[in-house]
């Protein structure tokens, strides 16, 4: 892998940035090293997540924001959350394959990651990779979501600002209100705008804002034609307007705050999985499956049984 | 809430229950007692999951189901996993008045459920209301995904035969396959199967399994019209087949095994959660979390901190 040079990795040089996430990705032994200095060198970039249904147009939106910011002389990178099959394992080779495509200069940084951590929400990795692209001097971190399900949601979690795009095929509005999208967006984008139904589509997402609470920022509606760039520009000013709304009130260290909290939190709980699984344990629990398959004792049971002995083990190291 | 009484419950009583599911979902004082009781009497229920992408007809189809089965004798319950907002924090009023509204005789219990359990998969509680309807001696479980995300895949881990709902629209079962949902299939079925464009579903449905692993039983793609109830007969023929598959092949035991497995893991995981956020630890936290935003710590620094405190802690107790 050869050996990462953190001098160039705060530069932005690109190989040492993929350097970086691969180290982390793997779980390197300095990669814990590497991430301690990461972390304090991050809180520059705006994070950007990019949301909403398959078939909306979300690659194609992040790539032209990209390209805008690019021209603006912004150094940017982007982070493709791809779902990850529980069976496959492996992000999708076809939408990583497809970022690529896109027509970026090569010096916006793209790279796909999984989604899912342990405890829901973006995995541990990904959340790193964008610490990463962020120590690295990047002033825009673009998170999309790739594909199908899942990290939809998860993306709210771990942005500054959350995009929302939508098409104006009918009940598109109303999924995407039961899917909780409604309730993330910061900015919402009906893109495809050019089709037919667009103004009633936007009518319907403005007459569902109506009914969410709002704390002094409403999301705006914008329309855009994201493969011919129409509405691009105005999306990149409301953004800014989101950010500079988050520094006004105080949202982002909130933000910020709860996002940080929940990282201590799922570094423990894995922290903790690894210590109460040990060998012996698993072979305890595999022991007692067979008297759950039998029906003598309840998941409660062995539970209890396992949680006990993980304390009296520590009680008598004492 | 009244008292439960346990004999009317293990009779079928749809009171009791309805009773018995919330005092789990209300996590009641005697809720363990309670489990106990009812986990010893599982395992006759042959629990099925219907699953697929919005708009598939997955509703009409274990309403149709489920008359199926009634028709034939067997007694049935109903759980319907809802897509719960992580903001709204309910399950979704709508779609709990649509299972309702279907015309089945008032002795099939229906329940809705929020879907996400912490440890991703479905909530425990969704799983121990299964448990109740197994013990109060139903011969069938159908668990059907309502609305939107989430919870498509969790279904099958808690399933013995998994059906997954589809409909002829282009495009369809390639988002289905991204979406890992042709890898939890047992049986697929081609719903609306009277619009155009069925015959080529079904026939890139077959393609897509060729390239699956198959280890023993292969799929069928069946071709249905829930509304008008053409195929459910072929359908429910093909479910008891696979469960029959099951029995023979042992399948049913590592099913089993592997969900038991997983319950125990997460009620383990719960447990040391509250073990750890102690309102000192709580505390220490909050403190720390200053630092973190003034980027004078790492969050692994934190969680290493924490985790060596919770160790001391019980060492000091021995």
């Amino acid at each position: 892998m050869g050996v990462l040079d953190l001098d160039r990795l705060w530069s932005g040089d690109r190989r040492s940035i993929a350097r970086a996430i691969s180290q982390v990705e793997n779980e390197a032994p300095a990669s814990a090293e590497l991430l301690r200095a990461v972390f304090v060198r991050t809180g520059r970039a705006h994070r950007i997540g990019i949301t909403g249904p398959p078939g909306a147009g979300k690659s194609t939106i992040t790539s032209k924001l990209a390209a805008h910011y690019r021209a603006a002389g912004k150094r940017i990178g982007i982070i493709a959350v791809d779902p990850t099959s529980p069976f496959s394992g492996g992000a999708l080779l076809g939408d990583r394959v497809r970022m690529t495509d896109v027509d970026l200069d090569d010096q916006v940084f793209i790279r796909s990651m999984a989604s899912r951590g342990s405890l829901g929400g973006l995995s541990r990795r990904t959340m790193e990779a964008v610490d990463i692209l962020d120590a690295a001097g990047n002033d825009i971190v673009l998170m999309e979501t790739v594909g199908v399900g899942q990290s939809e949601l998860d993306i709210a979690g771990a942005a500054d600002t959350t995009v929302v795009a939508l098409v104006p095929e009918s009940g598109d509005s109303i999924q995407a209100m039961k899917a909780g999208l409604m309730e993330i967006a910061d900015v919402f984008v009906l893109n495809k705008a050019d089709r037919a139904g667009a103004d009633q589509a936007v009518m319907a997402i403005q007459m569902i804002l109506n009914f969410r609470k709002h704390d002094g920022w409403m999301p705006d509606v914008l329309k855009t034609v994201a493969s011919d760039g129409t509405g691009i520009d105005l999306l990149a000013v409301k953004i800014d307007e989101h950010r500079a709304y988050l520094e006004r009130s105080g949202g982002l260290r909130l933000k910020r705050r709860s996002r940080i909290e929940g990282r201590v939190r799922d570094l423990i709980a894995a922290r903790l999985r690894v210590d109460f699984w040990t060998a012996d344990r698993q072979a305890l629990l595999e022991q007692r499956l067979d008297d759950l398959l039998a029906l003598a004792v309840s998941p409660a049971q062995v539970a209890d049984e396992l949680v006990t002995d993980f304390h009296r083990v520590h009680d008598d190291r004492g």
